[in-house]
């Protein structure tokens, strides 16, 4: 299977594989099986055999996969061979939450500076950098970041979006509740917390009618 | 179309429809056509005359719908009729992050209150409540919560959860990062920013290999 070419579902679980197999005593487990990494995350399977031969290939029969061959290929997929810096515009409480989330190393992405055009957020501590607006330019295009990440409001996030592509940003991760308008080499994706739960909220209204 | 049965992409253009009809004016807009608000929303006319059809059925022919009736069943089919009381366990920074949010309201969800168990975090000004845990099974008995957000860490998601169908909440948003055990009859859904970042990141390094 070519790269990137995994559905959202089965890049969901790659990180729990390799964090199972990073768990395991390299001693004791120098081959592991579909069957037992299944049992471990109470998965399918059926499933696990897939995305596991979507991975690697065939395992040897009866004994699996030789598991440090298989740590390095989940590594590589998940990009972890170079962690991936980002950038997060907006500093408010949704923002400074994120710089928290310790998770995002894991896979794959750090965030590596916040900007905002507020003065008063630029003095609140964070493991962070918090800078201004103003050296978000030259910042970006010093370190050469590809990936920004939008948690200002509605009314100033298309002026955002602008100045991170014109920064050389070519994938955003927008948290504003709004639609931006982006030539279409920049990916895009919205991050609409409401609506999730919305769906969340429409699916109990229907169980309990 | 049977409530409910809206996939979650239609399910998201819903309150765009609603919000772009209720900045119409009265007076002049007592007919709308999907024509003019696939323009407004630069959508598709086609997917705005099928969404707009599974609401409210067909339109009259060369008026379209009659604007506060699409109105009315767009607030119906989105529960707005009654604002749904939620709570949220863990006010840490993502946890008031959350309790900010205000565009959760608008489609249809209200956090009434929030819970944690360090009691430091109850002091900090928020717009709504921050209780002690301890008051958790009283307030969502009284109340008949249904809905519950968990925002603490992983280690203690677990029991949040518990306590939470304890208590009578039928529908779990989870942003902990693993997965909860919880009975068939109870609806999880997860929240994974991590993931959600990581899927981004995989189409950067595909796109710009």
């Amino acid at each position: 299977m070519e790269n990137g070419s995994f559905s959202k579902a089965t890049l969901g679980r790659l990180p729990s594989y390799l964090d199972v197999l990073r768990k395991m005593d390299s001693d004791e487990c120098v081959y592991v099986s579909a069957t037992t990494i299944a049992k471990m995350l109470s998965l399918g399977e059926v499933l696990v055999r897939k995305d596991l031969a979507a991975v690697s290939g065939a395992g040897k029969p009866r004994l699996g996969y030789k598991r440090e061959d298989l740590i390095r290929k989940l590594e590589e997929l998940l990009g972890f061979e170079g962690l991936t810096s980002a950038v997060l515009v907006g500093a408010g409480k949704l923002g400074r939450a994120l710089l928290q989330y310790d998770e995002f190393e894991l896979y794959g992405v750090k965030i590596v500076a916040a900007f905002d055009s507020n003065e008063q957020t630029l003095s609140i501590g964070s493991k962070t950098e918090i800078l201004s607006i103003n050296q978000f330019d030259d910042f970006c295009r010093s370190r050469d970041i590809k990936l920004g990440i939008i948690t200002v409001g509605e009314g100033s996030a298309q002026a955002v979006c602008d100045q991170m592509i014109k920064s050389g940003i070519r994938a955003i991760w927008n948290f504003a509740p709004c639609k931006l308008n982006a030539p279409e080499s920049v990916l895009i994706q919205n991050e609409n917390l409401a609506l999730s739960l919305a769906h969340l909220n429409k699916k109990l209204c229907v169980n309990h009618r």
